[in-house]
């Protein structure tokens, strides 16, 4: 059963072998948690409140509260329980009468956060990205450090400015140096760049002292969203000695508005990448990539196409490293992968890498060029995951408006 | 008024000019808000049940909440109006009779957590810490990089891992070169430290892309608690560059169960240690320091006694910083000092720093000497504030005891 009743005249990306999670606001009604088929939503609180959840579940509240904290809770025998129903409804026409009613067209509906973001950690998981940084900023080194190829290297960011895609992205301003060696000056930003990225979402949280081996990964973690790490080079480049970034990234990061499933990305399991010097124990077990494709759009042109495939750290890694000290997970920890770039120039997920720290300008469609972002722009992140029978999974797009304050 | 009816034998540090707020768990009810008043917590939801906060707020549900997030979330004339009842129905013997029956002695509750934890952010800002750590880590080199004279340097930390004092610290397990040059290995840090911290809670959030200037400090911050911020030193130097500590950090950071008001803090305020160069502009404003005495205690022996007034960024810059790019704050916003280290060896906030690296060991009561913490081994971090006519303003303490996983 791949296709559902629900027919649409051209691929949305919203098939039934995607069926992401959302939290949507429609009319007057408060917010609710819903499914996106096609080119529309399925409410989930009214699905529920009509008995088409019934039995379902034990606990049908995890239905009807206005975000998805309570299903990332749930669990695995949850999540499978309620794509098993939703996959009934949306794709066997004996449901169509129910079920049509209840649908709300994608356009006629906002979406706020879909969960509540717990802890966001930030890797930097991508080996071309982390080389074309060091060859950027430290030219006369060897461009990755020597822990990179021993454990995927991350840090915490902001989670109370994760935002939803669409939310207007305020011109952070700070301390910069306005040349090498000068006093700094305090200002906006004058080279505020992009980083695309993927984003994991913890479902199942674990206590303090206890650790999810790589193995594990798919018992904790809900599933995947897009994420534009928004980031302020020169406020990063002059704060980030010796602690890390801080108030670079903290202004904003925005995540896509509805959560791809983990059982949606079967297809787009790859084997991961070859790591050599082998990784030690904890970072070893049953683990994959994901062959994900994404595109970043700088004021409707395409400028990159980064690959996910050839993630050098697999997400599975990376949530094995984050809690192999013991730190426990909270429901709603989002961890990104940090900017996904590939081999290629043109799939090079950030402004810094694509026109080479500024030197080599990005060109729009309108005859314009970038080499960081102006007032006004418009940044869209999308991305795409092969689905059952050469289709495409898609993911919600991650939009961005630039403005200044 | 500054004393109770309730006589107590020895000063406790908790006087009717400090009044701080916890949440108390006794018997079989639910959590609920406290204030501590000499060796007792002072229930604030029976208080309220029992009609002694009536017409004081306009919304009784911030005193029977089952923690102080609605509290802190209530601003600064709320904060006032409860202070200025708690401090009558304490103080004047007229209350005895009505307030006497609600009183739990305070070794007879249990404390969690008192506020729910948004962002943590720790910096980093005693000069005399920072320099110790540069000399330990970078002796051919200048100690101070030169953005530390410019801005307060921070990072955020896990704060799902902020527990309260008396939670087990386990020892975590991670990566460490066990040489300079050798492999990694993964196993139990062996070099666990304490760091002694104050840190400060917000209460009024903010929007995106909303400054906080120095001067407004008071209208959004809520009070101080003590912090220690566990450390792993093998975990650390190893994972931290370039993106700053992560899972050196993240496995544990302990609070103590009272918040101390900023009100009860006025007689501790002194001004600001000289700053040269001069701040910029958005780094200025009416601001001060504050003279808190803080002691680590381990298994018993006080091996430091560090000064907090001489903290070279005070925590109204460190606020104006942390939102000066226009990243908003939420009501339980935890932002703390980083290691508060004085110029005396006796001063030191941090074990790396008493120890020189574990190269010095502190000798311990029982004759036994320790370069960093053994399995075992208890940290209690107490603290303390002038409070009015020569009295003390006490903290309640941070202890932990370290376990092996």
């Amino acid at each position: 059963m791949t296709d559902s009743w629900l027919t649409t005249p051209e691929p949305t990306g919203f098939g039934l072998d995607n069926l992401p999670y959302g939290t949507v606001v429609h009319g007057d009604r408060p917010p609710q948690i819903a499914i996106a088929i096609g080119g529309h939503a399925f409410p989930l609180g009214a699905a529920a409140e009509a008995g088409l959840f019934d039995g379902v579940l034990p606990d049908t509240g995890v239905l009807t509260a206005p975000n998805l904290d309570r299903l990332l809770a749930a669990g695995p025998a949850a999540w499978r329980a309620v794509r098993a129903r939703a996959t009934e409804l949306l794709g066997s026409r004996s449901h169509a009468e129910a079920v049509r009613p209840l649908l709300v067209r994608l356009d006629a509906v906002s979406n706020p956060l879909p969960f509540t973001v717990a802890d966001y950690v930030d890797f930097y998981s991508s080996r071309e990205h982390a080389e074309n940084l060091g060859r950027i900023f430290r030219p006369d080194s060897a461009p990755l450090l020597p822990n990179w190829t021993h454990l995927p290297i991350g840090y915490h960011g902001r989670s109370g400015t994760v935002v939803v895609s669409g939310t207007p992205i305020m011109r952070p301003h700070g301390q910069r140096l306005p040349a090498p060696g000068a006093e700094p000056v305090f200002g906006p930003t004058t080279r505020l760049d992009i980083e695309a990225e993927v984003g994991f979402v913890v479902g199942v949280p674990t206590r303090m002292g206890q650790t999810v081996s790589v193995d594990e990964f798919a018992d904790h973690v809900f599933g995947a969203v897009l994420v534009n790490d928004w980031s302020a080079r020169d406020i990063q480049a002059w704060e980030y000695q010796p602690l890390g970034p801080f108030l670079g990234k903290s202004f904003a990061t925005s995540i896509s508005p509805w959560i791809v499933p983990l059982e949606a990305l079967a297809e787009a399991r790859v084997a991961p990448p070859r790591q050599d010097p082998v990784p030690l124990p904890h970072l070893l077990g049953d683990h994959w990539g994901y062959d994900l494709s994404l595109r970043v759009d700088l004021n409707g042109t395409t400028v990159s196409r980064p690959p996910f495939a050839g993630l050098y750290w697999t997400p599975a890694q990376q949530l094995a490293h984050m809690t192999s000290n013991g730190a426990s997970l909270r429901t709603g920890d989002l961890f990104a992968s940090g900017t996904v770039s590939g081999p290629q120039p043109g799939q090079r997920g950030s402004l810094i890498e694509l026109t080479w720290n500024g030197a080599e300008p990005v060109r729009l469609a309108d005859g314009s060029t970038r080499g960081f972002l102006a007032d006004g722009d418009t940044v869209v992140l999308g991305g795409s995951a092969p689905g059952r029978d050469g289709t495409r999974i898609g993911f919600g797009a991650v939009t961005g408006t630039i403005h200044s304050r």
